[in-house]
């Protein structure tokens, strides 16, 4: 058994982590940590998991052998500085802080992005998890990226759900205000576009095109819904294309490129990757549908720990959807 | 031209009196009072009404024929021992700190439950604004506590918006928590009991039967939906006490009585309540739904002012519902 | 590994059903028959189990050990008349057609609460799986009856998600409507009384109270949320009430007393039923939660078949919630 | 008083048109006409009419001084070869069928676009009012186009809500599949893009770049939320491009400039357009949003009968907006 710490404990990453941990078949939670909540269970935080669990959130670790950092962004390294970890416990990190600065304290993060860097993870020690909005986009564009097709710039709209905000109630997350209601915020200035430049170039592409990102709040909980389009001039058929996404993929246990047009609900609370792909325009359009909290979170973070423990990818992955 | 002013005008139940009062033919907004943002217009807090006012808050007022309170619930008292009102000038409170105790400094409030005090209230010069909840469940009773048919138990289930829950976000009013869900809250001893039996004594009951009130958070915007039974011995057809409804709601012009049953949307963003009853197994049982910010809160302020300065009652409250 | 043969395939129950089943470590699915869609890919009618599946659907089955009947209520005779089983098939309806009269051409169906009849399902070879709005009803009552305290009238109200009335789209069900709405259907006299009465009478009530149940369409798409009350004259202490209610659940892997009160989302997406108790007013008032397609139909149904086959009652019913 | 006959009157704009002529000061509802419901209550179909309303739907109009052509797209064509219209009867047809054809039978069909057309429409006698779609994108549009600035491509992303496809229910409108939900529907291809070229033709633009549109369905009853962007390589201060998008609409009672970033529920439920700009990567973004049934329907129909007839623009139309 992997025996797991979970640090953070009473947001929503390490909620959904726990979701998923509980039933992993080889994994033994060993701590969940909340400097907050020491001495609480864990169930009367994250309300659902009554009956799942009788763990009491800790104030340290004892001895893990992977530790999950579900901080607030920029968190991460304070935490890593302030504490020792156990010799050869390894860390998934769910924060922003090592995916585009990768070395810390003589320690070398990998990109966890399992569909690209499968290899790499298997044997890393330590993980930067990808970004929520990152993830949607860059599994849409992998494919061209390897096939050095990325040419022209990027036009990119993507929709979030209300948990991509966190747990901390506030003006956008307000009922009153979010239900039935849409709005952009920080337009063309994400802070994810710097992780998907990085991201495309190792994936093959000579050049990272300009990335025009308008991020948007939607009224659900659950899922990000990007729509993706770049200036198509290759010779290829259009169906070769669609041939070589379906390529790509193939060894990838989560992420199916769909014929028909796709609906956020068909993945989530599933750890799928959707993938949709038109040609309309001189440009390929592609829609990319995750559930942020699961293969945009938590559930690429037990994928990574997966990989880096030997297991099968898939292990305590293969999660009912809610479909409605 | 009557002269308001709106004393705590950045909570949601000022922005409501602002968005119907700004298009009431024969008022003018003199002052809208909110000590945190004195000098800010009134158009950056509540955002929808850019375009249709320049008013800016204001930190104190100055010659107003009729203020309205619409700050928490116990604090309408704080700021009249602070205040001193021009002379003449009438108060309606949409808190509840005189429902219940009526007499404050010499100044006697009416309860202003139009339907019931219509007569009253023309001739009063301080309202205390019925609760949300209260006037569902009030305009659901209110015949059959003047035929003096409240013999047995009361049974209420109602289901109330977020924004009854005001602005300040939380816990329940986060969109991750409250989106598809629903959850009950202060059950069988809601603070809104009190006022409702008492409007049923005076409405003609000679007892105020048990109450059992089940309140619950929604996962909508707006509205109340209540659904209440009690026994039904009498011998009075039930055709005939279904005209009774009507007859006692004749001269009123927000509530009718439906023979169809009714869904809440049908009197959401209107100052409409609509009943509709039916009898089985020995129950008269009654749905009642309003707009919990309207009706139930400033629309019902607004019907309480037409009556006081002499207005016809519909006065700048004929407005178009949203239905969807 | 189980062979198992889904009839109505097309439908939400049995979408859930494969969504539930093809993660279950020891079931293989033969077929999935539906007779409009023969030949065509499961995952083009259920969009989110795309990359999970392969199947076609069917026109008939196979040699299934137990089949699985999805179709509207009062379809599930005609199709036992008009098709033959294989020697030794089991059965579990999932229609209400056996649910009251539980024989039919020399079968006998038992009636599928796994938390009342846990030990007769598991020699059973028929199965009446009970109604979603029965369940969440008679998990709240079963200690009650057991106890023979259901001395007294009881008041229900209970609110379905939209996935309740199933795929056929009309006006209740069309998003235009329902989003941030409510309405009561039924009344007074829901189809699922009946099972209710005759399972608490199973449950060892020596009499069925009369039960006042007002069902209400919710705007979520998952869950049932059931506010319960009766008369509480026993001289039972409260405290000894609620550890009863533990005791009668403490077998059962999927129920459980919630000691803080309970909102929808803590159920959806798993099999789990929560309860929450409290006293008030000289009545017991008890809320119930389950997920209407999961404990309410589909995986309610599962938990019968591992019963039925002597696995462990959790397998392939360990899910993931959604919590949000 | 304006005498008013409305055709097609069960439809989702048909109601709205109701919900805003009830309470119109200057018109009388003649007729509200519908083949399939002659002689039921108008609030029978439109439920939230109750108590507003005792007409019944009528098999065909008597002398309307203005008919409202509420059909589905393409019959009003086929409505206008079948019936013989009173001398002087003017035309609001709501349909696509004269927007890009508006010579039919002798008339002569005014695009109905109140901000560009206003003085045309005062004089005009039949109006073909604009798309949703289209309003939404024409009004962040028509002052670069006023300036001849449009010289790149035009990529916008456009959400609606669902009452924008109509009452009939389906597989899209259906609770279960659009609750919490995001799809692309005709993307690069929606009908409306004819009439938006057109549009921005007649508005001063030389050219009609490629609009690149993706339209979305959002899981929200009302409103349209469009992100639009476009090169900005022009000299002009971006200050200066603000200060005459809020000149352009000066004199537009409905239309206005936001300086703060806005969101969709600003506008709901109300006759305004709201426009957001700003400056990034060498675009210019403008988000713009609209109620699909006010704005971009019914009222901005109201709108053109206002101008038609000689009244002031927004009589009628002084709508209090939902806000939550």
């Amino acid at each position: 058994m992997i025996k797991v710490s979970i640090v953070g404990g009473t947001g929503y990453t390490a909620g959904e982590l726990l979701r998923i941990l509980l039933h992993h078949p080889l994994v033994e939670i060993e701590s969940v940590i909340s400097t907050t909540s020491v001495g609480m269970p864990v169930a009367e935080v994250h309300r659902d998991l009554l009956g799942e669990t009788n763990l009491l959130f800790a104030e340290t670790f004892d001895q893990p052998d992977v530790i999950f950092l579900c901080l607030g962004h920029g968190l991460s390294r304070d935490f890593l500085e302030k504490n020792r970890l156990p010799q050869g416990c390894r860390i998934i990190d769910l924060g922003n802080d090592f995916r585009n600065e990768p070395v810390f304290e003589g320690k070398e993060f990998c990109f966890g992005l399992c569909e690209l860097n499968r290899e790499m993870i298997r044997k890393a020690d330590y993980i930067a998890n990808p970004g929520c909005f990152a993830t949607s986009v860059m599994l849409a564009l992998l494919p061209l990226a390897a096939e050095d097709l990325l040419r022209d710039e990027i036009h990119v709209h993507a929709i979030t759900g209300s948990t991509g905000a966190g747990k901390k109630p506030g003006e956008t997350t307000h009922f009153s205000y979010r239900d039935n209601n849409l709005s952009v915020y920080k337009p063309f200035k994400h802070q994810h576009l710097t992780e998907i430049g990085n991201t495309l170039k190792a994936a093959g592409s000579s050049q990272v095109p300009q990335i025009n990102f308008v991020p948007m709040r939607g009224d659900f909980t659950r899922g990000i819904f990007a729509s993706i389009y770049t200036k198509w001039h290759d010779s290829m058929p259009q169906m070769e294309m669609i041939e070589r996404y379906k390529s790509y993929y193939a060894a990838s246990p989560f992420v199916f490129v769909s014929e028909k047009s796709i609906s956020l609900k068909e993945v989530v609370n599933s750890n799928k990757g959707l993938l949709h792909i038109e040609f309309h325009n001189g440009y390929i359009h592609i829609t990319s549908i995750i559930d942020n909290l699961v293969k945009g979170a938590s559930g690429q973070a037990v994928q990574n720990m997966n990989l880096m423990f030997g297991l099968e990818e898939t292990t305590g992955l293969k999660l009912k959807g809610s479909a409605f």
